[in-house]
């Protein structure tokens, strides 16, 4: 198997002689050097990566395929290899480069007598390498949900009337970096009560009450890659309307859980979920995706949306998330990571989606 | 006095009639509304704040000085507020765009009949507003000091023979944020022995052994103002080259701060440690600058380093932290962030920097 530095190379657009890389997850994932900073020249033939000279040993022991460049000053070393390999149009990041990153560059590349090619086409490229993951890339997720769901079901042990919904995002994120995360995938969301009808909502002094809905969306990453999941649970005991929601949420889920497979369309397992929600009572209710792809993002490609034309391949592994949210109620959303299969799906979500009630 | 916005649309160059600032830091500068989106549209005579309509609610509460727009269709709105107030050019926040976001910015600038203005002007006109504190600012600075000095003593009196690095990295943060810190300033350092020679080094599962340098780099956000501190302490018994390498960086950093006032260049400040290091037979193993401004970002102007020219004024915050690193032996490094004052300055720091033996 080529490289994947190789196929960049391979795809780039005839426009371009070369391309640059500055984000950190393209860079991680094309060399698999870890870092925050550093510049990846990838050319038809050789690909470079300039990197301070602090980091040359380090660069030097984890960087594949492609020759590093521990540089003394980054614009003269850069301009010089760039006039050597004869390099005239350069393709930038877009998605990385700032406009005064971008200005900058592009004083060096008059400099090697090049142009910058200024179009989001190379994060185009690396969206699509990136959205089918391999055995390794699937492994780390599943060891992030891992950590993820331990840390959730020691957690809710410690659940008391009174906690405080920042008390117990804290919690939550210590005991996954204590399990040996790298980091938490987003800022954790801990909520209690009417707070769970905000999808966005941020934890804060609010407190856990007796016949509390709580919504934890959480996740953790491992060597850069993330995981996602929520769950709701009742803490003590709940209405009959929130028992209506989260069972029609439950289902819902499962309807979509049950759509995705190979050769199938985004938009139609959102369909799945949205049709049933709207079937049951609740149009208007759910107003956002069902899912989205995940990896060295939280959030990429593919989107799992009303409209999404975008089809499911094996080896892709989306987030299927819906909920539903009454203002100044309650919400209920569920939510499974999924690795697409031939015939179906292999969830990386291993917690029960029954009611539990705390 | 006028508002921060008045102040910024006043200080527009005369090519722009309006400009779009994007970052969360700037966009709290200028209106006090927290997000991690939303586009701040300052023109000659109003400024609007737009939010997607989930935040109409927050931005409506907490934005100042400027009208909200809580939008449905984005590019629809923003088009026609641009042909209603007949802008023309827009200049945009250059390290805040990405090749990608300006590239969208100016197709939705182009059916307004405006054209953007993509050059650095913003972000130094907005980093001069942020150099010099209010009182106001000062004060969630000295309160995350001071989160960040307790978390530290509170962790010092742990520590035993055999704990990593990252745990230690690990407590003082959980430390932080219990203490109501909103984050942690960068990822803490916390390092111990030989590692204390790598300026840069990352906290991993290197264990503290009797004899070792610790080194803490830490510091916390509160209210979104960072705060930045360095201490090295000796852990147990530690040789007299340690010890001397110890005293010449407290001499050194000492001298620096006797040299901070209002009207003293920033260059001048670094060369009263610089030179003092090098007198003491260390030249050539203190590679960093001896500070930086500290303020929404945990790195802004001045930066106080050879050739600054930079002109201390009276409320403007800055580290100084000089260092020794001596390759494969040892590092020590010692930092206070201080207020520039008339005749001085105001020490935000107050732990003891005498050696200390743990």
């Amino acid at each position: 198997m080529s490289s994947r530095i190789a196929m960049l190379s391979e795809m780039l657009p005839d426009s371009a002689d070369a391309a640059i890389i500055l984000s950190n997850e393209n860079r991680r994932y094309l060399t698999g050097f870890v870092s925050s900073l550093g510049h990846l020249l990838v050319t038809r033939e050789e690909s470079y990566l300039l990197v301070d000279s602090r980091y040359s040993e380090a660069a030097r022991q984890q960087a594949q395929n492609c020759t590093v460049i521990a540089y003394r000053q980054f614009r003269e070393e850069l301009v010089q290899l760039i006039r050597e390999k004869k390099l005239h149009h350069i393709l930038l990041e877009g998605s990385a480069f700032t406009l005064n990153n971008a200005a900058y560059m592009e004083t060096i590349l008059h400099d090697a007598e090049a142009l910058p090619i200024k179009t989001d086409e190379l994060d185009r490229l690396l969206g699509k390498m990136r959205l089918i993951k391999t055995a390794e890339e699937v492994g780390k997720m599943r060891k992030a949900q891992q950590i993820t769901e331990d840390a959730l079901t020691a957690t809710l042990k410690l659940i008391k009337e009174g906690v405080t919904e920042k008390d117990l995002a804290l919690e939550l994120e210590f005991r996954m970096r204590r399990a040996g995360a790298d980091s938490v995938s987003f800022d954790l969301i801990a909520l209690a009560g009417k707070k769970t009808s905000m999808p966005h909502g941020v934890p804060d002094d609010n407190r856990v009450h007796n016949g509390d809905l709580l919504l934890f969306d959480i996740g953790a990453t491992v060597d850069g890659y993330h995981s996602d999941m929520t769950r709701t649970f009742a803490f003590g005991k709940i209405g009959s309307e929130e028992k209506r929601v989260y069972e029609t949420v439950r289902q819902a889920q499962q309807n979509a859980l049950d759509t995705v497979r190979e050769g199938v369309s985004c938009g139609s397992v959102d369909h799945a979920a949205r049709s049933y929600i709207a079937q049951a009572g609740y149009e208007g209710f759910f107003g956002h995706s069902t899912g989205h792809g995940v990896g060295l993002a939280i959030h990429e490609d593919p989107s799992v949306s009303p409209d999404s034309a975008f089809i499911l391949r094996q080896g892709m592994v989306v987030t299927v998330e819906p909920g539903i949210y009454l203002p100044g109620k309650f919400g209920v959303r569920i939510e499974d990571m999924v690795m697409v299969t031939k015939n179906g799906c292999m969830n990386l979500a291993s917690l029960p989606k029954e009611l539990t009630i705390l």
